[in-house]
């Protein structure tokens, strides 16, 4: 019973996949993925995977749900070839923001993503960042999420901090800071968002917390449209910041979000690759990218070898 | 406990699940299908569901994997919405073709599709004319499957056929004809097809049966790219035909199936509306749409009402 | 096939299983529940529930896992006792905190708790206020979440709010408190609390937002040992607030916690009885206990009707 | 944990059990199966198989329901008895041609023995030329279909072909000859059944190709009760064939097989040891029986190492 | 949706089914069960059964395995054929005595066969006198177990019982003569066996109790092979016992059963007929049998209604 | 991929744990279990169990229910620690005597707490002496069961047995005291209990075999509430015994357990340490307790190399 490592990639992000082998110095698995004129997706597996301990490299990027089924057809197609262990490697995990029914009579479909993933046949998760900390209890699979708080602060150490201020740009979101403000020793500042009715468009209303004179640094765990970035920054301007930067773990950048980006004056927009950039990086200059490959590398090799993964987090 | 009959749609062929509702006279499902400019989508349903017996009514057609996502989405929101029995309408079923093991690593993923939307949480499927019948046993629901041979059947009944001849296009797709030739009591003719090696595509190098100065009715479950059906009516005019008609339950008419279509001189292009032929149907004036609305909501009162579904098929 | 409506009760809130059955006029199920002398539990059915919609009463409160274990026998002897559905009727739920994996090593017990549930047999959960909204995707069953907001924000309504101000005593707590200032149309702010390792416990370090002169409101959606109120209140009045009054769904109270809200000068805090109060509401004289029965009871009949539980939700 | 690799014998075929040993070089694992006087049966396994790669051999003859039932309790066995895995070698697979609903209310019983195999405990499944390859799909654990193709060719390939053509004998039979056509580059003909009403049975009708002066090969996936071949054969002569020949993998000869087959004047009648033939083989003397022992064996061999399978195909 | 009572009947013992569906004045239902040349079984149901709550009657009898496999295609023929809810009554339960592992490496296979039924889709099971009442415990499904206990003393009761001792033929069989020793008040005795080593046979060493000069009253579930009537007789006699009569509830008699009866001097034995005694009734003139019809009748109408089955216990 | 062998205690028994631990010299797996003022329990692992070979050793005594979910929560956190292999070692099985439906619309609870364990994670259980062998059905992992009979018997064939009698208390119990009578070679009586009603409990109305002058020996799998041994004790004495001793393998001795001990004149009561005495072994001095630390041991290690652990029962 052999019990050998490999990685494949699915098509959404092979630089990612690539770079991760490149750093555990593996080659990558050797996989066609063909998409017929009816649009059905073959994925056939081009080397013996019988016994192996498999990765699977997918991101949630666009089409989003294309690439949600490439990744399910993968593992089905490991899966009754034999691999006797598959890992599902999601760096941005789909649908993670419906977690929760803020409406009624909606799916909860980041749950369902976990049970398809399951049905699918993976056998554990690895991740990063997720929307909310408790999707981990969505699957009855182990899954192991890594954190970029510290490459990202391990960025920001390296600048000066004496003036700066956290940002949360929605008191909903002020739990995810606090991982910064521990880590970094910051003060932090709130944006308090109101709506009117519940299918209102929340709308920012008070700052809480001091911002004026200071360089406000609005972390989030994604930046998707930019929309919530762009009015944070007005609103911070408007309360007399003297600079605003930003960091996003996942740079999902959807719809007019490049556009949105250069209406705000960004000292720099850090962001990893966990979903590739593509064209949209020469679009616009701020963007500072940090490679979670080497994070990613190591976490796959301590599973395949049963290290402890809780040690990657310092 | 209430036991209503609710009937919702997907995006993918609103008009049928429209027509369904009229042939049955009830209104169709109050839902919104969102797609957030990052791709996810969102399936909310307007109307109370809690101890129905509701049907979704979700094709395959273009976005193919968009449309099973939402699908599955569509199924969890209305099974946690307590849904009391989710029966899923599929009148041309996803991945059909993928439903054994050809080549090596490969995923059966009709056998997926069918656990996915088990795992979504629906109850019983509905659907049309499967590539084969087989796929019946990969889910662990009860399925009816309908056929459209005798509508098709009635419609060519009504023309002369004293000169036809039924042809199928490959030895592979011989059995499926089997069904017409009984009911139209028609000789059959078969296209042997060889390959040269594995990878290599069939090409037809016979043809078994008497074809000359007849009319050729080439009959199919499914019109993919054309170029079966192409290649299938160039062979039968070296061989002598008059005319050659053609007739598939499920038009797909992906990639290049129209520009083919042209470069065929055929009588008549039969197809039914399990697949919405949207503006391929201005161009391309050969078609004739049989409607299953009428059968498919036949189906669906006879399944809400606990009445034999098999009585459908004469 | 009857399908009755049938509440029972476990031995951890009688009163309150008794006041919902008062509500929907309908006699409590009998049943009898033995403690044996060598601790195991016997639940016995004193009447049959064939075919019979059956809800169970059981909240999280001392001692906590002899009530987990007695509801999962209640249920397993209802379940074999041929009941059409059954619902777990859990206004606090148990190991609500434990629903993500903030340590290495540990069990999200929550998940477990719902694993737990839908193993001995229960169909659906009915509970109120979970302490994270993600927990309703550990179930694979439909959940019924009921807040307590509009109850709580009734009662404060009919009190002078004009110099109010909402207080979280976290910023990790931060979100829940967004749903009263919405609604109460009220200022927020935040204490900041900061810890200097991982295992360290954390301290409030800064206020966030405007309390001068104000009278706090402190909200959160647990009142457990008491210790994160007393020390917010001690730093409230550091910050020069005029009065402090607090709100919490659920009393847990344990430990120490009465004679710690003696050491507040709290002017009232309100409460609901999803978790009896028991002897503590004469230690102390400052509890508003609103009773969640009504509530209960409505969503009760309306689950067992069939009808929408989200109108509940003005 | 060690992962030794042991096989089990039932009661079906010893030999081909015994010969698969042999061929590995290993020896039998030790069991009895004690059939009591009430019909019960008892497997005991007589050694140890902790952790060891099981694999079991039993293929589908009289007595079929005795044998699939010894197979699930020896399975059963097994499991409770710790093997790591468990791997049913099923040379012939019971109830093969119940794999679709061709009449309303039937059970897909080779559907339903997959669910019996995976409930009893096998963790995957070995077997060789199913009826249709979707039954592959029926199965949730990884299967291997070894084909006897290319062994039934090589035989073939000895022989003088130049004047032959291969027959089958049924439109709906007609794919599977697909797979020996091509290896053996030989033209085709089909018979052409057809049936009145739905519960009538097919009679040939035509003959679809030439047959005329030629060497019939009649090919299938098994001959049962031989009326099949009895009809084709008569059929065939009075088309003026010159000879024929038959070849079928799996030698169920149920019923008056070996009477009919007396009645037919075949060159020969080549099978292989899938099944055992038992006392028929001196009954009959045209029979010419290849053993797919080492197929097997290898198969076992490579599994066991996890060694690519579809190498086997040549 | 309907929800009509349907009884179905496998080939076991179509008589109880008939007698059954007597004494509940209803039809019953239409099914053909065919077996083929290969031994395969089609179960087709001639009637709809969609909705309906369907009870299928199936006893363990000769050919107990093909019964078995019987009874697991109807239930699946019927699950796929969207009934309601499926009953399997087994009046006697298959392999009951093989309820735990007394031998290393053996099956449980009473838990084996309650596996089997819930794969096949049976949602609930009626049977009576199981061998112990711990088998209840192996499935996951609700279980009646009716007992005859009451008909059997009922039968005895109008006897003169004022010098009868109960004896049970084994220390291990004597928990259940309590039953009927509490019933009829009687005064109980035991047979002590032993054996000599783990495989050995036990043997009847010592008498436990008076019984010199008594109408000895040999009381077990089954009647087997008979042997252990037959020796528990002779060894009776030896102690000076003045009559022996015995009552078994499942009249197995299997082997040379009704053979050793002939050498046992009986005043009487009585039976029910769980099990068809077929020819050998009329092989024996002692039998007395009760009929389990009403019973098993009034059963199924209470679990239809969902009326209290244990108010069948007096 | 490792595969160490650890093992954690929960909190019921360490001194046992330890003295495994021991007896196989390998240190006791790091780990602490926090109970929190609110009375939930948080179990972390304190060491790397990724791949392991996991045993945790829980019996069942007070607080027995928190003790369970102790249990479940441990085997969870060890479970998505990605243990390798998880099996649960319950010295004494909670709710053994739960382990069949004895009175309407009960739960099996003993099969609960199967269905729980193998909810939350286990992969395999280790116990000794079960109830009744059935309840090994009630797993779908496999359960490896210990038998202290050798070690209780070891222990009295040191002693003179020429005038012994093994006595059960019950008719009902008689079944286990087989195992006993037959290693130790001794006649057997039997205490006949009666009950007048369903609920009324059974009272000594016979004593069925010979005692007087003798010396008793009172065999049980366990002494609970110690009611039974000293109402068989006082009727013993009536009927002339010489003297009484009894064995228990597991010391249950709940409630006035001890206090009830002292009435009884007992030359010596031997249990096993399967459940701690705790206090009580210094207020009665005629336990004799047996360590069943090396056979838990030995057993441990036969699972964990993949050897037999039937070689243990001699």
């Amino acid at each position: 019973m052999r019990r050998e490592l490999k990685i494949f990639s699915g098509s959404s992000h092979p630089e990612l996949a690539k770079a991760i082998c490149e750093y555990n110095e593996i080659p990558l698995g050797a996989s066609e993925i063909i998409k017929f004129s009816n649009e059905n997706i073959m994925v056939r597996l081009l080397e013996n995977v019988r016994g192996s301990d498999v990765f699977v490299v997918q991101t949630s990027c666009p089409p989003v749900n294309e690439g949600i089924m490439e990744m399910l057809i993968m593992i089905d197609a490991l899966r009754y070839a034999s691999a006797e262990r598959i890992t599902a490697v999601i760096p941005y995990f789909p649908y993670a923001r419906s977690d929760k029914k803020d409406k009624p009579r909606i799916s909860i479909t980041a749950r369902l993503m976990a049970d398809l993933l399951q049905t699918a046949g993976a056998h554990r998760v690895l991740t990063m960042d997720l929307h909310s900390p408790q999707i981990q209890g969505f699957f009855h699979v182990p899954i192991d999420q890594l954190i970029a708080a510290p490459l990202i602060c391990d960025y920001f150490r390296n600048k000066d901090l004496s003036n700066a201020v956290l940002v949360a740009g929605d008191v909903g979101e002020s739990k995810s800071i606090g991982r910064y403000a521990n880590r970094l020793n910051l003060p932090i500042a709130i944006i308090d968002k109101r709506r009117d009715g519940d299918d209102e468009k929340a709308r920012a209303v008070h700052l809480i917390g001091e911002v004026q004179g200071k360089d406000a640094l609005i972390i989030d765990d994604e930046i998707a449209s930019g929309g919530t970035l762009l009015e944070a920054a007005q609103f911070l301007k408007r309360y007399g910041v003297k600079s605003v930067s930003a960091a996003a773990v996942h740079p999902v950048l959807s719809g007019r979000a490049v556009e949105r980006l250069h209406q705000i004056e960004l000292d720099e927009l850090v962001v990893t690759n966990t979903i590739p950039l593509g064209g949209k990086q020469s679009q616009y200059d701020k963007f500072k990218v940090l490679s979670v490959a080497p994070l990613l590398g190591d976490a796959i090799m301590r599973i395949h070898n049963g290290d402890s993964v809780s040690k990657l987090f310092r």
